[in-house]
């Protein structure tokens, strides 16, 4: 997808809402269990639900990868279901892969030309021969792991290298690299204080923004410091839609939440 | 598999080299791609032969992930395999994982659980709350990546962090997070000179080593530096191995090129 199309929906839907489709057997209404492959069927009901409030769908692998498989074989299914029925979503591969080149070649074949995802998230810490083997697909996008919602960003992502924390040295970094047309930053909801000095290292970059929900950010804060003038946002809800009931309304549920996260998006868009 | 059973098994061999299984379809002997799953023949093939010279195999996931479901297929047949007749080989699935906890948490019972690898290589960038996770299954190892043996551990890894490089503080800190009984570090053989720094930190850690080979990497050099009283070293070697023939006799170069590795590595024990 291109970065045109990107914001064309997000400026017709008045959203930049992600679905991060995260599915847990032990969190999922309990009738689907006996659905002959669970997994799928609740995806394929969450994106019905959702898809009109959302510009993106985002499905982390770990929680496919957990079933075998079957986890994959769901996986392929689902991405086969988006790329049929919702052309105009972008489909992210949440797989935080990186590797040495020849093998990162690997992974981006794997997920753009198999998979036919549009974009997929990227470990930096290998450096650039790791991260430039996702930049050579058309209208393909690596997302690049930049400052991550989790407590563990302490650790080593908020030490400072050169004078400055290592976040930012990984974006600027890694920009050079790329395109504001073929590469984004994951930069968590949970900081979103530090969102001005991302904005003057690259003002023009969409950011993947994790953390809304579950995990404490707050949209009004991130949208406050994080959009640019293309809007510049995709911001990620997994677990508060997903499990927002765990009854046969799940999916009324699912779409209750994302319309009332589009709805706050479009207050901060105009 | 615990530290005492893997040290054993090196005392035994004369060996500390680890295999790695990176099938490529454009680098397989023509005539496998004839069979019904070319991978598996392959790594069966290739497994069977290097097995006496070597205490470890490692699959990374990529190669198999390229191939879709039938590639994944291909690795879980393979490890079942490994699993089954050398049941004492170290099975490091390099799969370089790394999320936020709960996500991690799939990941890791994706590899120990389900696929019953003994180990996964883990990216750190994350911070403790990603790595921590692959640490609370018995008899089971992740390894961190330290210093990668790749051109793009320029970018970041040997960044001053705190007066010193980061690949530094990523394993002074890791290490905290576990023992030496459930963490290795990757340190590549493109590196040698900085082990003596790396074995101050960790004297006791073993170290996973890529680099020897195809990426030019001194397994003397490695030695000299690296090895400590347990031996404390698995060095890898992939491409060298797997490609030493594209001929019907693939299988025995393998077995050459790996007995070469492990009369050096012997040399070097004494």
């Amino acid at each position: 997808m291109k970065r045109q199309q990107l914001i064309d929906q997000i400026k017709l839907k008045h959203s930049f809402l992600c679905v991060g489709l995260d599915p847990d057997a032990e969190k999922m209404p309990a009738h689907l269990l006996e659905e002959e492959d669970p997994i799928y069927e609740f995806n394929t009901r969450i994106i019905d639900a959702t898809a009109p409030f959302c510009v993106a769908f985002k499905p982390n692998t770990a929680f496919y990868e957990a079933y075998g498989l079957s986890g994959v074989s769901s996986l392929e299914k689902t991405i086969k279901y988006i790329k049929t029925n919702y052309p105009d979503h972008l489909l992210i591969a949440d797989a935080k892969r990186g590797d040495i080149g020849n093998t990162s070649t690997m992974y981006a074949r794997a997920f753009f030309n198999r998979l036919h995802a549009d974009a997929i998230t990227v470990a930096p810490y290998m450096g650039s021969d790791s991260v430039k083997p996702f930049l050579g697909f058309e209208n393909k996008w690596a997302i690049v792991l930049g400052l991550t919602s989790n407590e563990g960003s302490h650790d080593f992502q908020q030490q400072k290298v050169n004078g400055r924390e290592l976040y930012l040295e990984v974006i600027e970094t890694c920009a050079k690299w790329g395109t504001s047309n073929n590469m984004m930053f994951v930069v968590g909801a949970t900081k979103a204080a530090m969102f001005g000095e991302i904005r003057k290292l690259i003002p023009d970059h969409f950011l993947l923004v994790p953390g809304v929900g579950a995990q404490g950010g707050s949209l009004q804060e991130v949208c406050k410091y994080g959009l640019n003038k293309d809007i510049g946002l995709l911001v990620n809800s997994s677990r508060g839609i997903l499990y927002a009931s765990n009854g046969p309304d799940f999916a009324e549920k699912a779409a209750e939440e994302a319309k009332k996260l589009a709805d706050e998006m479009k207050s901060y868009m105009s």
